[in-house]
């Protein structure tokens, strides 16, 4: 009887994963952690097939985690893509389309509700550790005024500086901490706060929004990685943010927040091609950053979550840093607004490894414009550009592909399948109709 | 002191994996497999980045194992990359340099030593399952008067059929079992053998060759994978090798061999591109089979061997087919030929996640000519050529891109690097001189 009480003893310690367990969930509602990274294209991680950028953290992110495959950020340029994520709307809708500069009088516009501000009327603590690019021209638009309790950042790009703009700052909360930060430090110092944060806030359920600098050109890699990666200065920064990712899953893992925490991993848009060896790569998509091809949109998705997201778990279904709003305001119990039209879908069943039942058409916009959409596996281009000046298809429009057996873009399948672009011209349409019925925020003029 | 002698009894049975171990090991030389695609491109995998292609068990060979990035093979087409495999040298050194038709005179040269010649004299059962494609038109050339034990399958390629072709016979042996047999069955019969040669053999050691004759076009998924794949007829036939592989995994498991195996899984090529959606994906390489740019030479390389090479583990360092040859025969304790040139070297230190301390030059053939050199990050090319008949830097010659920071070869720095362009020019004017000094053991010229 003694040597079966042993086992008995024994046998709970070690299952299901030798990992120690809480002995009761701090929270029932789970803490969001959303990393953001700025210009990282499609290619650029081990996991996603890079041959020299070493990224073992997001690697064992993905391995443990699910790995989205066809993850979609809301825009292929900055201020648009970020205002996707956290408003779960297309940027068109707020008219709201692509970068703001340090002097624009725009910034987001007062009537969003923000995952943030959803976030934290639903009881969490909320973050932001990073670049902002919403607005800073008036105090309304800054983290603060748009539901974080905490922010510390760059409020824009960091090429937006001397001689072509004034000399940036570093803002915390709504002030001014310093001018011309050095920016060697900065994925460092967004790692250290959001760590801070985390441990302060882990009695109560969280949200962290972590947007680093990086790997946007100028790139700036910390002391300890500056030429370290075979990569050079592009790979040092990208492993510098998986050393950040790491830092994060440890900090989880020993405050015993792991499985009650949903990590996303994503990037605001493909990687800045025209900056040649300073800008990343899309792997097998067509063009980068500007463009609604694949390579401007198509970007990195790893979701962490263990216990609720399957180790090694791959999903292909599309999905986008829209559906990131709708799905964390579900996660925390919070409703979805209904006096607008919201993009993002919930994917929490993507998440649990089931299939989504139907799949809402996904629109790409350029510059003010749509581009292209895609439904299943097709997508039609209805216009095309590329920061590199290429037209791909000598102006042959519209185009048509199968991305399911063709990612690259490589096969135009419009002559063939005719009453697929039909069907995919009337979804435009039907969209088109819909943006002059309910007529964005502010009038389309950027 | 009885809880204490429990505690004992059972750590042992739950420690390092919970897996099941052997008692003893079978052998000590290991066993060895090679799985060996046709056409399969560097970004056809999950695990390198394809969106759409789901190969779960190979991923999960890499992410138990090791994955290499920059691995290359012996040629960018079939019959010469497989004359490099098995001999270990360049398939110039033999005067073989391009792909066999099948009515073809030439074979592989008698005074070769294969590496299945060299693991049978150490005592090993070899197996050859697949395509074999380094002659048929003498007996002498055949697999059983290789080194090989047993031999089924295609003699050369897939596509050599009527009505360019005489009708394709599948061999047994030395003989003919069926004329034009069902492709749709093959990588299910090269599967079933390997695992029934793996099971007869399993006391001693053993080596399985599984060249598989897909995703070389024509494409011919098994039944229960037609149809299977988001990316279409292409993606079934990968998706099934990935089945394939699984069942070689799950049958060492099964008879306790794993940890004394080591599976080696790569490509003869890169993608055939110009096959369109028939044809793979490079990733971020540029151009495919047939040509030197990286897409036709630069393949996945996987290998797996519990409890020698680490989990999780990638080497970024260059290794190429040629090592496998010099590797595997290390492994067996065997002798490497000392009467000619070798070109692979040994990477057993790379397998045990150390460094390689000196780089050797690599040298890219095209059809007969050699095309480029590559050492360290740097590529030099001195012609280029490619299927598609593109021509990507309009004549310029000679080329030179640095792979680490530029694995697309987007970058031109010849002009930049006048030192690092003559330092190559002469790497490969001294292996030019070995080959008139060492002649090859055919004319070359096919």
């Amino acid at each position: 009887m003694k040597s079966l009480f042993i086992i008995f003893i024994l046998l709970p310690l070690m299952a299901p994963s030798g990992r120690a367990q809480p002995l009761t969930p701090k929270t029932q509602k789970p803490n969001i952690i959303i990393l953001f990274c700025d210009d990282l294209g499609y290619g650029d991680l081990g996991s996603f097939g890079h041959p020299t950028i070493r990224t073992p953290h997001l690697d064992r992110m993905a391995a443990q985690g699910m790995k989205f495959t066809n993850f979609y950020s809301g825009s292929p340029a900055c201020s648009a893509s970020r205002y996707a994520l956290l408003t779960g709307r297309l940027p068109v809708r707020s008219g709201f389309s692509w970068v703001l500069n340090p002097q624009s009088e725009r910034g987001i516009h007062p009537k969003e509700w923000t995952l943030a501000e959803g976030l934290q009327e639903a009881g969490y603590a909320t973050g932001c550790f990073g670049k902002w690019h919403l607005g800073t021209t008036q105090k309304a638009y800054l983290p603060l005024q748009n539901g974080f309790d905490e922010y510390i950042g760059l409020p824009y790009s960091n090429d937006m500086i001397p001689p072509q703009w004034p000399s940036i700052p570093l803002i915390e909360g709504n002030d001014t901490l310093e001018m011309d930060p050095d920016q060697t430090q900065l994925t460092a110092l967004y790692t250290q706060r959001a760590i801070n944060f985390i441990k302060k806030n882990k009695e109560n359920p969280f949200f962290v929004y972590l947007p680093y600098a990086m790997p946007h050109v100028p790139l700036h890699p910390g002391k300890s990685f500056a030429g370290q990666s075979l990569r050079g200065a592009y790979g040092d920064v990208v492993e510098e943010i998986d050393w950040s990712a790491g830092e994060i899953l440890k900090v989880l893992e020993e405050e015993g927040l792991a499985q009650n925490t949903l990590v996303f991993f994503t990037s605001d848009n493909g990687p800045w091609i025209i900056k040649d060896e300073q800008g990343g790569s899309a792997g097998l998509f067509r063009d980068g950053k500007g463009s609604t091809w694949e390579g401007g949109m198509h970007v990195p998705g790893i979701a962490y979550w263990p216990g609720t997201v399957a180790a090694g778990s791959v999903c292909s279904q599309p999905a986008s840093t829209l559906d990131l709003y709708t799905t964390c305001l579900r996660l925390a119990g919070q409703r979805i607004p209904e006096d607008r039209l919201i993009d993002g879908k919930n994917i929490e069943r993507l998440l649990k490894g089931e299939e989504r039942q139907e799949e809402a058409p996904f629109f790409y916009y350029g510059a003010q414009a749509l581009h292209a959409v895609r439904k299943g596996p097709w997508k039609l281009h209805i216009k095309t550009s590329s920061q590199t000046g290429k037209e791909y298809f000598e102006g042959k429009l519209p185009l048509l592909f199968n991305l399911h057996t063709d990612p690259s873009e490589a096969y135009d399948l419009a002559a063939q399948h005719p009453e697929i672009v039909r069907a995919l011209k009337d979804e435009i349409e039907r969209h088109q109709q819909q943006l002059t019925t309910e007529p964005p925020f502010f009038e389309n003029d950027e």
